[in-house]
C-alpha cells in the first residue's frame, strides 16, 4: 500500500484536538473522513503530534496509506476538497516509503507561541494570539527560559493528565524574543510532555510581567512538582510550527 | 466640548461598511453606541475613511467629541469596553483640538493588501488575505504598478459607485514585495477613490499570474474606463494601515 506523508496547517479553534473523539470534532477525524471518501475505503492518519484543543498548526506531519498509488498533487488537492469548509489544509504531500511513520520517525518538533502584550482586546488575531495587558520584559523572559535547556526532569511544566512514562525530556533551544508588536516565544525539542510548552510559557510571562523574580523558574524547575508551575497559558497562541524527519 | 481622536483596530468581515447603516452591522455605528453608553447623551464619531463591507483596519483613525473632560485613557478602556463582544478595539486615544477632524485634517492614508499564492485553501487566515491560486510574478507586479504613481485620471480603478467629484487623484507610492510566503501591496496617498486600491489590486494580480502583459496597466489606466479594470480583488485582504495628519 502506497503511503503518503502530509504536511497540514490548521486553526485549532473549532476542534478538541488533533486526536479523534467520540463526543466532538477533531482534526484527525476530519482528515480520516476526507481520506476515506478519496480512498474509497477506511484510512487511518497518523500524526506527528497530538495538538490540544485550540491548539493550531502551521506544519504538522501526518501519515496514511492509501490502496492504490496517486499523483501526490492529487491527493493534496483531493483531500483539501473534502475537508472543505473545515480550516484544515494539506499544505504538501509526499510519497513515502513504508518505513516512514509521521510519529516515530520525528527527529525533532518546532513550536511557536504567540502573545501581545497590550490593553486593548483583540479583534483580527482572536484566538490566535495570547494577550497579556501587562507590558513584558522580554529580555528577561528570555535569559530566565536558558535554565530549562537541556536534559531535566519537567515534572513541573507538565499536565497531570501527561501519559508519558518518564518527565525527562531534553528541551534543545528555547528562545523569547519581541517581533513587531508581538512576542514570540520558540522552542524545540525531540519530543515535549503534555501541555510542557503552555505550561513553560505561562511561567515565563509571571517573569516578563514582574509578578516572579528571574531566579523563580529554575527554582520552579527544580521542584519538579506540578504546584510550583505558573498558570498555563491559554491554547489560543500555540503552534505546531514544523516537524523534522 | 473636549474632542477625542481614538486610533482604530477592526476585523471588518462582520460590518457592512465604516459608515453607519439602517440595514445592517457597521463600524461607525458600534462605535457610536459605545460611545454614547459612556457619555451619556448622544456622540457621533467621524472616521479618516470609510472603509467598504470587509475591509479591515490597524490603524483608522476617528475623532468625537464627549461632554465632559475624561482622561485618555478612560475614553479607550470604557470605549472597548462598551464594545465587547465585537471585533473593533480603540488601540489608542488623544485629546485634541476642536479644530482637528478625522477626515479633513488627513494628509495621507496607507493602504496594506495582502494575498497568498498557493492551491491550498486557507484556514488561519481565512477572511484576512486573498488566495490567488496561480503563483505570482512580484517583481514583474511592482514594475507595472509604478506607472501609476503620480497624479493620473483614475476612472478606470474607480467603481461605478464612486461619489467622489473627479476622478483624478495623486497616487505617491505604491510597491508590491513577497513577505515571507505572502505578497504584499502597499500604496499612499492624500486620498483613494471608492475601490481604488482594490481594483488596482485585481488588475497587477492579472499581470502577476501572466494573463495581462505588464505594459498593460498603462494601457488600462490611460483608457480612463471602469471597462478596462481587471476582476477587483474582495475585500478579504485589504487594510487600512494608518493615517497621516
Amino acid at each position: 500500500m502506497p503511503r503518503y506523508k502530509l504536511t497540514l496547517e490548521y486553526d485549532g479553534g473549532p476542534f478538541m484536538g488533533w486526536q479523534r473523539q467520540d463526543h466532538g470534532p477533531s482534526v484527525q477525524g476530519s482528515l480520516e473522513r476526507a481520506a476515506t471518501k478519496l480512498n474509497g475505503s477506511s484510512v487511518e492518519v497518523h500524526g506527528a503530534g497530538r495538538t490540544d484543543s485550540g491548539v493550531h498548526a502551521l506544519g504538522q506531519v501526518a501519515h496514511l496509506d492509501l490502496d492504490k498509488d496517486l499523483p501526490t498533487d492529487t491527493v493534496r488537492d483531493a483531500i483539501n476538497q473534502h475537508l472543505r469548509p473545515e480550516p484544515i489544509a494539506v499544505l504538501s504531500c509526499e510519497a513515502v516509503d513504508e518505513s516512514f511513520h509521521a510519529r516515530h520517525s520525528a527527529t525533532k518538533r518546532h513550536y511557536i507561541y504567540r502573545m501581545i502584550d497590550r490593553r486593548p482586546p483583540l479583534t483580527l488575531d482572536k484566538g490566535k494570539i495570547w494577550r497579556v495587558t501587562q507590558k513584558l520584559d522580554v529580555d528577561v523572559m528570555h535569559a530566565a527560559a536558558q535554565c530549562l535547556v537541556g536534559t531535566h526532569d519537567f515534572s513541573t511544566f507538565r499536565d497531570i493528565q501527561c501519559q508519558a512514562k518518564s518527565p525527562v525530556k531534553t528541551l534543545e533551544k528555547i528562545a523569547v524574543r519581541r517581533v513587531a508588536d508581538e512576542v514570540e516565544l520558540t522552542c524545540s525539542a525531540i519530543s515535549f510532555l503534555h501541555r510542557q510548552v503552555r505550561s513553560i510559557t505561562g511561567s515565563l510571562v509571571e517573569i516578563g510581567r514582574g509578578k516572579w523574580a528571574p531566579e523563580d523558574m529554575k527554582a520552579a524547575l527544580e521542584a519538579r512538582d506540578r504546584a510550583a508551575c505558573g498558570p498555563v497559558a491559554p491554547a489560543d497562541g500555540l503552534y505546531l510550527e514544523r516537524v523534522d524527519y
